[in-house]
């Protein structure tokens, strides 16, 4: 089994039937020993945050895959903290879509001018591209297809399969009593179709969640979301 | 005469006819003594200043008016260094809006990983917000609308005229052996009509221009362009 990315959170391993292995780690991104899934550093390790992000993953993933939403999850260890994936390829060195619901983080730094703290939003798609160097700036739907890291009418699917998996994640929440705020996504290229997949994982470390109007950690997140669904 | 506004770069009078004055003044935006278009400060204070972008503006501004693309421009006095314009209602807080035609500045500085400094772009547009606070963030065109900035059909509109009016500056460069790299537009509703027109000024100080491969000062840039169209 050959290690061929080292991530922030998960590495990666090349399998011999032509599948990726991924292991969660248990390093939560942060800054200064508190979480934040907007952070491009790795703040914090806890006990157990690889497998409880990927017990998390794989609920949301087989009931993705079982609603003809398209994923790269094929199957997960939950002991060995693995999840076996179909190859993806990213759009260029890798985008983060996001959804928002409500008006908290980078929205509202950059646009307070126009919005108070969680105010409700409808559904609002961005994409940032990931570049640690240069802090993943925000990118349009012009400059994304302008420098050829998407092709000409896949904004659109993105955009439409990011508001209906954050939708299905924010219904999820809700069956528990706890209200999503915003989503952080992955997608790629499935490196056998060419179709636009969900890669990478849903877990507490790429989502706001808020209970009785305050943020829950990741762990206490995917603890809640687990607990109640069993 | 009232004084309604106090800018970095100009003051704005009320008139007793509803039409405004603007009156330039000889302040430059930029950092430490040197000129960037991009900049939120007042960098430098250059005598003539004033006057010299009024000059290119009363060029540039009477060129469109006869050439179908409405602004704001009604008459100048390159003198006085004071410009009238008729009334409009800006965007929000007020948007820039930018046209690149090479990669440099900002654009530059979050795309660096998919772009080369001065590689050409396709008349690319992008939005910011004017807020010195936050260092003016661009938006997209889903949060502009979204936040109710620009009603639906209006971020079109803007696209087109900039490229147009871009275009029409690149142009009028061109001739006189100069290479336009990017501008900033600014644009409101006509306070009349309601209908979309180009406000604000087009000088030195709202575009980067190179000569033989070098950025072009503003003052400068102003000269060149004068002198020879005299």
């Amino acid at each position: 089994m050959k290690l061929t990315y080292e991530g922030k959170t998960k590495d990666v391993y090349e399998l011999q039937d032509g599948l990726f292995l991924l292991k969660f780690k248990d390093d939560v991104t942060g800054e200064n020993g508190v979480f934040d899934p907007g952070a491009n550093t790795v703040g914090l390790t806890i006990d157990g945050a690889g497998r409880a992000g990927l017990s998390l993953t794989t609920f949301f993933y087989e009931k993705l895959n079982a609603a003809g939403i398209p994923t790269h999850f094929v199957s997960s260890s939950i002991n060995d903290a693995t999840m076996t994936v179909k190859p993806a390829t990213v759009f260029g060195n890798g985008l983060e879509v996001i959804c928002r619901f409500r008006a908290v983080g980078s929205f509202l730094k950059r646009f307070g001018a126009y919005v108070k703290e969680g105010q409700t939003l409808d559904s609002f798609v961005e994409v940032t591209i990931k570049d640690d160097d240069r802090l993943d700036p925000p990118i349009s739907q012009d400059a994304l297809e302008m420098l050829h890291i998407l092709t000409e009418g896949e904004y659109a699917v993105l955009k439409t399969m990011t508001q209906e998996i954050a939708q299905f994640v924010k219904a999820e929440l809700a069956k528990k009593g706890l209200e999503l705020y915003d989503i952080k996504l992955e997608f790629g290229r499935d490196s056998q179709t060419n179709e636009l997949i969900l890669i990478d994982e849903i877990s507490g470390g790429n989502m706001r969640a808020y209970k009785d109007g305050h943020c829950i950690e990741p762990l206490e997140l995917e603890k809640l979301m687990m607990a109640t669904i069993k």
